[in-house]
């Protein structure tokens, strides 16, 4: 089969390679209809992620159909379609039953880490009952790559972290695909305002038309301008959450500076540090909102390749601004 | 100054009294300018409230103009515009400073009761600081009677109380004015999905137009075809959230009937028993969403009377399906 691999610092490759089968009883094999490219997958092509060693295929997110079940997987039979979680959980750890199961001792973040990943025709999936969704039916299933990582990640990660509550003021720092999923996902809870900041003024516009009450460009001005207009625009207050989705010194401080007396920081960017992982918990929820219309899993995809261009779309995707790329779809 | 007294069960007639005073320093005397009738109002005229005696000025709800304050009262002057909350708080006995207004020791709901209340030219509001808030400028003043005491009550004591969450399966049942706030403030969470049961055919219709995805008029075809039906709508599995805003042994059975495991029933009508009373705690919380323009608070309000029709108002909202009437608004 074709796959994406990480082949050394800076390249990635498209070779082939052989089809993955079950190892574990648990495990089930699918086939790929759809997967993406996330910003973890450019800092593992830059050498960032020491988990990820070479020769290994990328990729966490995708959808596609079950291609073949271990004999102890009792929730997935071949022919389903499926939703992959950028998390596998064994469902029976100690941190998983806590709902930390980007913790899990056989699992969490694994896929196109430190197993085989998504951006392959073909991928096995560990603990396939708790490590897939059944998409519900008459569901467009393409859109929904996106709820595969960075839906729950902006969820749980700044929104829910954030303790975002109805009437809050909210500023999301980062308008890149997980920051305007936590503009999205923020409205669940129905927040007075939300302002977003970011250096691309394209990602703003797309921020304003997702409901951005206002944004600011820190690239224009100068840091210490934003801090005092949002400052003005909160009575000198500041902000109830402040959800950090970029992952630099810069804007870590920024955050800080953003805070109101008892507000809440959600630190989504990788800083070394993080507060919390995704635990891809939210998954059934999500869906569950896209059935009910109030999500639409599709805004954020900008652009389309076949699997055959997926090299050329690591090109898009790592030069976003220029391309005025969010998320990016690789159809199988 | 007329007033409207609560004179023998059965009967309110409106009476000429003397201007209220401030009694205590932290005392206000507001003038009103609406206010509005209550279905407590009309459980008093029956007798049903054994600590509202005859010769009581009803109203527990209003918005006004202070027209004098005590010497200890520092947040209002003279001339402020303000919204009279149902709950006074002194925000400093053990209760107030749990959050628990409702059982302050020397206020919670006393206003209409356990003294003299706002269905009059005047009103003396104790513990004026905490028991008043400004209206923010530029709001319409009229329709924000409405957050005296319904949306607050909808909001705490059924959608909080309730745990309605993001993708959510709630059932309402009971579409009165508080009922109908809680179909309203339940969408602040963003549930998926909100049935609203009542055997008014023109209620449900109003709860259809404002936001519920289903509505049952449980005096058609019986109970237990609700029941059947809304198992049915929830694969078997019952509601999420349970919020009872009828408040007799009918309704409360059939809550218990609805709720799915691991659900919430949260009992808004009163039983006898209740589980929480309004604190009013979320006030400051729903005029910044009227600000934000995400609350509407004329959504409720379906007639109008000058203070001189007050006792045809208590008649109106009295045979409220005959009249199809919701929220009664009352201008001085």
């Amino acid at each position: 089969m074709k796959a994406l691999v990480y082949k050394q610092v800076g390249k990635v490759e498209l070779q082939q390679r052989p089809m993955p089968r079950t190892v574990a009883p648990t495990d089930a094999v699918v086939r790929l209809t759809k997967t993406t490219i996330c910003g973890t997958d450019l800092h593992i092509r830059k050498g960032d992620v020491a988990t990820c060693a070479p020769g290994r295929i990328l990729g966490h997110e995708g959808v596609g159909i079950v291609e073949n079940v271990g004999p102890s997987v009792t929730r997935f039979k071949n022919g389903d379609s499926v939703l992959i979680s950028c998390i596998s959980s064994c469902a029976s750890c100690e941190y998983c039953r806590r709902g930390m199961s980007s913790h899990c001792t056989t699992g969490g973040w694994i896929l196109g880490n430190e197993i085989d990943g998504t951006q392959a025709e073909y991928v096995r999936i560990p603990h396939a009952d708790c490590s897939l969704y059944s998409i519900p039916n008459g569901l467009e299933e393409s859109s929904l790559v996106t709820l595969s990582d960075i839906f729950p990640t902006a969820l749980e990660c700044g929104v829910i972290n954030g303790k975002v509550q109805p009437g809050s003021t909210v500023v999301i720092i980062g308008a890149g695909p997980v920051g305007l999923a936590a503009l999205i996902t923020s409205q669940f809870y129905t927040p007075a305002v939300v302002i977003v900041i970011d250096t691309d003024a394209n990602r703003l516009k797309v921020a304003t038309e997702i409901g951005a009450h206002a944004t600011f460009n820190s690239g224009e001005g100068g840091i210490d301008a934003v801090i005092k207009a949002i400052r003005d625009k909160t009575d000198g207050k500041g902000c109830d959450t402040v959800i950090e989705a970029v992952g630099i010194p810069e804007t870590f401080e920024l955050s800080q500076r953003l805070l109101a007396p008892g507000g809440v920081l959600a630190n989504v960017g990788v800083h070394g540090i993080t507060t919390r992982l995704v635990d891809a918990v939210t998954t059934p929820m999500l869906l569950k909102m896209v059935e009910a219309k109030k999500l639409d899993p599709a805004q954020l995809i900008t652009h389309r390749f076949k699997f055959e261009e997926i090299v050329k779309a690591y090109e898009t995707f790592g030069a976003a601004q220029q391309h005025r790329a969010l998320k990016v779809l690789i159809e199988m």
